[in-house]
């Protein structure tokens, strides 16, 4: 890595999970876009495959423009090649395929638990822990040796416990943990300010929020538009779209999203309207963290309050169009799009190397920004980004009214953590008998466990 | 109140809900076998006719044996009768009626919630709350103005809520709170010593334990006689009473009790064998404080873990029975039974006099003994009574795998001690839905919290 | 105050110390500058002639340039007046005058006890605040009663202590206390940057630093240009001036200030090379925290060490200066020079009204940024400014080596606190004799306490 | 080890430092006269033949009368036999010898630093920390792989530092330390209470204190005897003592001691007066962490405040005076005198066996027993002894007045215990220039320092 004049060259960027066909293309995009920096980034995957056919279409790209020949692709087939004095290293990956995933999250749904999501609590997340957690020690492990003052991004879920695993295994490892769904949130209330303000739309920046909580149940206990407090317009914004709700008319069309992923933000406006802080998640995230007979009964229940249960159908599905999305770009039938990704990796990289100085949210270990969380849990705050590393923001503590729904989060998650550490099933059972979406009998949550356990066994070898 | 060669006379009791038919004749009984100690016991009741009864009741005492007369008896009709310059406050009432009660136990039963106590946490906990805490405002203040030195001893459910309100409103208060479930467990340890290591019963002070929890949710982390560790003897014991479990014979009479108050301790044993440490209190209070559908789904489950829902019903008889009683007390028909509770309270009493240096259990706020809860809130471990006052043994972490049934409890507790402080029933129906015992949706948790508040809205009144 | 098109109009500030001639003068030129705000300055003095002066100079720059007169100027007789509604409160005052200060500095070289600022740590810094701290309880007792929302800034000496004040007599007050030698320090590394590294001098906020510690006794863990550590870069500088200074031959022109409030630095680099820590305050500031005999022993100490003892003398001719200087200022036979003081209240302003979003170091009471110090006492550390209020940076430990000079400093301060609070003398000696500028026996403090309580008990009277 | 009917067989103890002339045939004594526990003693010396001195005088002890033979005594060569599956393990040692010694409390003399003990804090504390931990780090790591469980119990000064390094280097250790200066203060208080009140002297044990500080600074936060709050007697006798003194007239005889060790506990009553709480320990302790010139300015400040400077010819002298004993001991000349010494390691022997259940006051890590001192320094606080292990009592915070005497000390220790983990003399320095009683220049420090280093090199042979 060499500094000059204002511009950062032969950075070195290991991927892990680098053969990804999602974030491994949007990161190549936003570097793309970033003249500031170059360098060569290492894509490691165990699918060696897709590793090689990334560094081929991350080579593609300068042919689109030279501008975008800043850094260069190389498969690495191992993590010494991949990690060995690396300046960043980049964690996407899935935890298992496809198949255990629809394990996680359909499995239950055979006694009726129901989960939009499943990849970050509840049952489905106990089990996705389980096969994530034994890598990311390994992951741990070798960047302690390979690259030990490289700074580390995760993207993979369960986020949370991915980052507190990666601590575990090595406590000085300079890790934090990217998320966009407070990004989402910050958005819906530009729309929102747009709208009852009647001006138009601001940037996502221009939000000025406090933020605490644990990632995918992140709630903002302030938030600002220049001088303006948007609380209260967030509040008779919500109370509005309630009255509607009951009307049986539609919300506003600024709540609206479509299709699997999006949601109506019924959920995030009625947490609103009980609590008084914004959740500041996808719906489909925060009914996860909920008693599960608030919002996520049956999916009748999902329906109305018009979510979606992402289904690992249509994963699959879509997972097969990205395939044939990475043949047409190797064999040039399509070029990448380069665009902004919306995402702040490279942004992150820029501050941390002294090229920008700011604020954005992030998952690290409290330190003491969320005092009454425990020291070391994993929270998800405001950070300061620049030159000499990532500081955590003062948060505050979480509202005593959330507190019970935070604390059962982040209890359980530490149950996990230490399950895989010491390669516990019987206290994996615990976490899974105590997760709030749980609502079985002692007998059903046996039942359960050993078919989940048995459906994703390929991935559990550890524990035997 | 005067020293003199190792006793101390003129002594002056308060007794907050001194019109008791139970808790006051046995502190009765206790002070007239403690010969170290003299004095009077003012009794102050809402019922006013009950203390008079009490007066003379305990007044009679003297007539069954000179020694017992060293206590006086005067039913005082004001606060500051009561009060004034008293050394020690007892304070044991019920909040409301067993009318009342039935609301809280029974109500919650139409939505399939069903309550073995009803008075500490849950559905009933919380409504029980709602009632006590306001007058519990209201006795601080009092305390603060008419004997702000004075020791304070509260037995009143929900325990922990209630000792939490005194210091809310009187933090410089000196109270404790008091429960014999620890020494029920203590007990239980006794007979299976006997039985397993084939000795005589060891007395309960002779099971040297340490203790973690929150009331009615306390926990053994250390169990020895002599230099016995208990752990692997009870160990045994549980796997042993489980086959037995299994094979659908009964278990060794030493785990039965009988009737409305005993259990089988089955669901102590299990808890054992699930997390390791020694739940120290009966399966009534246990099973409130774990996920519904582990021991409580229904009354079939209820009798498959072998304890009792005890219903108001047989409360109201019971009473029935003490005021009969009462009334042949009062006539002479009937002569008080002077014999030691087992409670603690006297000896405490004469410890804080400086007649006695032991180590009890009792209900305090946290200062530290227990790292891992919150700093204030009212935590159960052992504390050292001597001359100076009491201060809390350090009792070490909530167990990792615990912590999330505490938490959740202790949470909670905050939450309704927040909704009395400021009279807000809105934070109060928070605290309702999120309590680990409501399985509710919120539509059925709106109706039922609305129809107990119409059920006991008369002692509300301070919330509207 | 109103918020249109990105600039905030009818803003209300109240200056507490407004007759002052320095710190006055200095905002009404940064205000003149900053084209975002516009509103109104209270100017509160209890000499009420000097606020009345203050009043037309400030009223005058508007005559410089039209540019200039965004805001009027008004003394104020009353609090009342001056605070209600205020958005912001600047508190800068002189405690007492130049001869209580003439006791503090002077009084004690009759002891051999030297101090070259004496308004902040030591026997000075003791008396100094026994005559303030009274004054800002009655400023938080006005500023609750009048504009508890305000944002107060505080700039009087001791820093801490009168920050800590204004919390200790109203907890939710939102104050801060700033200071600029941190931002000397950064100005310092900027030469140092350009010295070493041959390029043109950086400007102080390309300076990117972590800092812990207390006013005037603030540390810099981390300093970044760039991406450059600059911590090898200054211990080279240091071991290449220390040599210098053994040669006896001159140190480097960029260590070099001048007269009576500049220094040579030394001070700071041989505390670098002991502790590897950037002590980031004047030499003058630094000595008084550490042990007398390290660089306060006497004055040829002092002149080895190149720095100055600043002699209340100065002050009070320096004084006369600015007074000519204000009845020619109100003459009309100068006019006001409206140039940038380097100070950031005026950005901090525009920050809080959600103009800017920046981080600087600040004065705030610690709720967890540095947690081996105490919460609640009053730390420096870097903080966000921006709409919504002030947030602390999390800053880490004070490290080991150092933190017994911080701790004795913080723990004496705590005492004075309790002391004025408690208006207790007593308790006000045991700080005396606690503090580490304090070498004296006995009974030698006794006389000297004495002494200096009789020079100021003008300003002690609250103390009998 | 065995346990039946009420009584301990077959214990191994492990004495470090087992050849001592002093402690160890006090612990023999105590052994002899306790008739619940018997088993073996292993000595272990690195001076073995004082080792195999003892077995002969502990071996001998039984002949004087049967009774006595409970325990026998054998001479360790090695770690692993003296250690091996040891139920408790005691260390008394010496850091080096009286040579070593007398370079760490006459050398500063020189500069005019005197130092009555010079064993525990200031300038011989931290050089005789320099030799001793390595040692005790060694300890440890022999403790963890020889007997992990053992109790060990430490003797040895530094105290506190001793106790830190033991759980240094093994967190895991049941490690307490040991001392009797509280006792000799409950003593005093003693024959206060029994001329004051005119009552036959009480027992040390029915003085009940709460106890807070570091070794050899502790502090009596209260005092009773029976319900008698004794602070109110000791303030008006230390102000009668006072008074007294002032007529140069003599202290009452009941708080003469006499020669080398005692003293005429005016500095405790001093402090007393001052800071409003019962200083716990010897006058010439006590004296070490106040600043220098409050009672240890020179010798003649010393003879006023009726203390002495035990000087280490003295403890050369009485070391012959012991080897000579040794001598008839070995021969038979002289008869082992069975008395009970006072002090408590027996019976906490037998408490941690489960034969007792008592508390009393310990060095312990800080697990949030003294709130305001940092978790895990090494505090001394009442801690309860029983079955399953030692546990604090919560002691709560250090008096403000006084926590910056005991900050400065407990903050240079732990910079002492990183300078000998990290063996870094520089840091080591750094702790030398910043102790309470070090009021030299930076100068003259480092002369004395490389003198002291050079004096007692051959023990600090680990630093180079």
């Amino acid at each position: 890595m060499k500094y000059e004049n204002g511009k950062v060259t032969e950075l070195k960027i290991a991927y892990i999970g680098g053969g990804s066909r999602g974030w491994a293309w949007g990161l190549m995009s936003d570097l793309a876009l970033c003249d500031k920096i170059s360098g060569t980034v290492y894509l490691y995957d165990i699918d060696k495959q897709a590793a090689y056919d990334n560094e081929k279409i991350g080579n593609s790209i300068s042919k689109i423009d030279s501008n975008y020949g800043n850094f260069k692709y190389v498969a690495a087939d191992t993590y010494e090649l991949a990690l060995t004095n690396a300046d960043f290293v980049v964690i996407s990956i899935l935890p298992g395929t496809f198949d255990e995933m629809e394990s996680d999250v359909h499995t239950p749904e055979k006694y009726g638990i129901y989960q939009p999501v499943g990849d970050t609590t509840g049952i489905g997340g106990v089990f996705r822990a389980l096969r994530a957690l034994p890598m990311f020690f390994e992951f741990a492990e070798k960047i302690k040796e390979f690259c030990p003052k490289a700074f580390v991004i995760n993207y993979t879920n369960p986020m949370a416990l991915c980052v507190a695993a990666l601590y575990k295994a090595f406590p000085e490892i300079k890790c934090f943990g990217c998320c966009h769904e407070v990004f989402h949130t910050q958005d819906f209330l530009c729309r929102i300010v747009a709208n009852e303000l009647g001006i138009e739309k601001p940037k996502r920046n221009d939000i000025k929020v406090n933020i605490v909580g644990t990632n995918h149940f992140t709630w903002l206990t302030k938030a600002y538009y220049n001088d303006i407090d948007l609380f209260p317009i967030y509040e008779s914004f919500c109370k509005k779209q309630a009255r509607k709700n009951e009307d049986d008319s539609n919300q506003d069309v600024i709540c609206n999203g479509g299709g699997v992923f999006t949601d109506g933000q019924r959920v995030k406006m009625d947490l609103f309207l009980k609590f008084g802080y914004i959740a500041a998640a996808g719906d489909r995230h925060l009914v996860e963290f909920c008693p599960p007979n608030w919002y996520l009964k049956d999916p009748a229940t999902v329906a109305a309050w018009k979510y979606a249960l992402t289904s690992v159908k249509w994963r699959k599905e879509e997972l097969r169009g990205r395939l044939a999305r990475k043949d047409r770009l190797l064999s040039g039938e399509e070029e990448m799009k380069i665009v902004l990704t919306g995402e702040e990796g490279v942004n992150q990289i820029c501050a941390l190397l002294g090229l920008n100085d700011f604020i954005t949210n992030v998952n690290l270990p409290n330190y003491g920004q969320i005092p009454n969380l425990p020291l070391g849990a994993i929270v998800e705050t405001n950070a300061r980004f620049c030159a000499g590393g990532i500081t955590p923001v003062f948060a505050g503590n979480v509202p005593t009214t959330i507190k019970p729904l935070v604390d059962r989060n982040v209890d359980v998650q530490r149950m996990i953590l230490d399950a895989c550490w010491e390669r516990d099933l019987d206290k994996a059972f615990i976490a899974f008998i105590t997760d709030t979406q749980n609502t079985l009998t002692l007998h059903e949550s046996r039942e359960l466990f050993d078919e989940m356990v048995k459906n994703t066994k390929e991935y559990l070898k550890e524990f035997f």
